[in-house]
């Protein structure tokens, strides 16, 4: 039987696994990552990345349109050749592939292209029976999405294959109202789909601040986006060269060329051993894991969304080099501080969010005070569009340390990331009105708020 | 004689006289503004807003060529039919008048459309010889545009010149090396111009970091624009229909359609009667002030690019409401913090800068350590585009506390304004880590810099 020996070894080779691999490499570990599929995962594979390729097309289409508003020898309804994007696209999910493959290369890190999975908790058994013994094993194989159990479901998608599109589908339904919805529903309809959204609940993106939330329902409905709220998916069907849904609460006579689900994403923890193991789940079904990513098992550790802890690449990317700090750099005490994790979610105009909603501030301090801002950026008031602006700031206290960010517009995805950094060091509304605006930007508008 | 009586005089309509009447208002304060040309000074009318609309328009033209590129059925090279963009650049701007006479009207403040002058600390003489008498008086007149003294400077305008434009020179000389310069030579470089910069000096934006302002002439040139250091122009003469510049240092035979100068500014001090009231200048010939915006005379203050402070419409808008907040609102110590005031040039891309250069922060610290990002932003490396982003952060101490941040490229305009509250906060290089970056965005490598 072929044995080979490592320090680490890592199973999944998305965001996660190959951070977890290249900062273990980088404190001079000896590294083994195992991956069958193309490097990078969900994110840079059916994710963040080509969605946020689709969301930058969508986001031109509104900028031609405006432009052409604006005095530009351009169509008002531009149009875009789907195979030249798709392969510009491509080309650049490739050179990440080839960034990884370089840096695998310069690290030293064993990329094993199978499957593994766990004999005991220092034991990798590969897909053709090489076994893998280290001191410690990190499992980072990410999350998939997940289809409803109705009748009819092998008819529609789910976000993979929005992702294997080769044209803008003409009618599309997109069931679900978490960010994976609201961001197929805004790319489809900027490229050209009538997009019809199919939420179970009352709004959009639960968890979020609900008078943002409302903003966002309300201007994915202005640019044309039918969006239905109370409405249950009983089945779908074939109907003509069409999927028929079957709706509870919704329109009678649904009838689309494309229907994608968009209604959760599940752990990636099938075949990996872990009963074998010893390796705790949760109660919905993730490896349960300490404030240091170790599971049950000691030796075994989880990052990602394999653990369904904020399902985000940078929060996947952060735990895994801090628990390879903590296990190979000297850093005892280094693990990722999950609170005040800053977010976006690539609507068109896009929202970002950091710390608590206005509700959840208000369960937690006696005292609570907003602030909002709401206006039209100049572009659009230029181009004659109408998609406003509305920023909010949710303070706590009598000193009113500023407790969340929420920032729905142009630009709120690029100006967050600054001020979530303020956020998190426990800035005050004080602060914030203290630092001088910057001209004519929207940004400005934060510090600005009343 | 006609005589009037308030508790305050305002000589400026400008964003700095605007704000110091609006805010004296809201404490309850009977004000006077005095204002001749159209509301809202140099920033609403020929500077902040029509060059961010001509720059938004330049803006859009790089991103319909990327588009092109990306398959949308647009132009590689775009053209702008000027006269509606101006149009709409005017339509903009007449609605921040509406908005201003609305508030005027709403707050009570008397708009008298005149100049004034003081005869004394608490009177001031109109144009038509009223007199009113204030209690206080603020000096809000602002700045203009300078031409040097050369022979044929006639044939040359200033920035005010540019707004009048009513097409794209085909050649056109911008003469400077601050921001104003580099400002203009990229909307017209953007909107079809071929463009030569004419720097006397070595680098641009002399008091800016150096190694951000080299990589921005970088760009310039690798966008076409024909940028000349070390050449002094000594005189403008005509030459057929366009004007000839005899140069020091420059190209032998240059002739352009249009010259402009963007040599400096100075504040507008002259027919006030700061003479007479006995108002000292300084050195430059700005308005001295103190920190609580107190000139020589009890009772005047001056606010604004009269005072030559930060030449910045939020700046002279945060000290007017200030003061405003001292003089009537119960806060006796009320004043603006001139550190750490963040800014924007809005070149292509634009530069944003807030904190120490390097430069500023080794004459200051024995530690200094740089951090920096390079990188191609995904709309740039989608469409073939070959600009790339400069981030820079410059920390101070053992404890790295963040003393500078200079960000150039797509978006630092939006991405900065959050990064200022933060280092004015005084967030050390720890905490910038510490915060979750936001995939995929240009924002995020600001805290990601090595």
């Amino acid at each position: 039987m072929n044995t080979r020996s490592f320090d680490v070894v890592v199973l999944g080779g998305g965001s996660g696994g190959l951070a977890a691999s290249f900062r273990a490499a980088s404190h001079g570990a000896k590294v083994a990552m195992l991956e069958p599929a193309p490097l990078g995962g969900t994110c840079v594979n059916v994710g963040c990345v080509p969605k946020k390729a689709m969301w930058l097309a969508a986001d031109l289409a509104e900028r031609i349109a405006l432009a052409s508003q604006l005095g530009f020898d351009v169509p008002a309804a531009p149009q875009v050749a789907w195979p030249r994007l798709l392969q510009r696209r491509q080309r650049y999910i490739d050179g990440i592939h080839a960034s990884y493959r370089q840096r695998l290369q310069d690290t030293g890190v064993a990329h094993i292209a199978q499957r593994g999975r766990l004999l005991d908790a220092r034991t990798v058994e590969c897909d053709d029976g090489t076994r893998l013994h280290a001191w410690h094993i990190v499992i980072a194989t990410g999350s998939h999405a997940l289809k409803p159990d109705l009748p009819g479901a092998a008819l529609g998608g789910v976000s993979d294959d929005f992702f294997a599109l080769q044209a803008a589908p003409a009618r599309v339904a997109i069931v679900g109202g978490g960010y994976i919805a609201v961001e197929l529903a805004g790319v489809l309809h900027g490229l050209g789909s009538e997009v019809t959204l199919l939420v179970r609940g009352q709004q959009l993106l639960s968890g979020f601040d609900s008078e943002m939330t409302a903003q966002m329902a309300e201007n994915l409905r202005q640019q044309g986006i039918d969006v239905r709220f109370g409405c249950r998916v009983q089945a779908l069907e074939r109907h003509g060269g069409g999927i028929r849904a079957l709706l509870q609460g919704g329109p009678a006579d649904a009838v689309f060329d494309t229907v994608l689900f968009a209604t959760g994403r599940a752990p990636s923890t099938h075949g990996l051993g872990l009963e074998t193991a010893g390796v705790a789940l949760d109660g919905q079904g993730a490896i349960a894991v300490d404030a240091f990513q170790n599971t049950s098992v000691p030796g075994v550790f989880a990052v990602g969304d394999v653990t369904a802890q904020a399902m985000l690449t940078p929060v996947a990317i952060a735990a895994a080099r801090r628990l390879m700090d903590r296990l190979y750099g000297g850093q005892p005490d280094a693990r990722l501080d999950y609170d005040n994790v800053p977010s976006v979610v690539f609507s068109h105009p896009p929202l970002g969010s950091v710390g608590l909603s206005e509700e959840q501030a208000r369960a937690r301090f006696d005292t609570v005070n907003t602030y909002h801002s709401r206006f039209r950026p100049m572009l659009q008031a230029l181009g004659d569009g109408q998609v406003r602006t509305l920023f909010k700031m949710v303070c706590a206290g009598v000193d009113e340390k500023v407790v969340g960010i929420h920032l729905l517009g142009e630009g709120a995805d690029e100006i967050l990331q600054g001020f979530a950094v303020a956020l998190k060091a426990g800035v005050t509304r004080r602060q914030m009105e203290d630092t001088v605006a910057i001209h004519p930007t929207s940004a400005e508008e934060v510090v600005l708020m009343r």
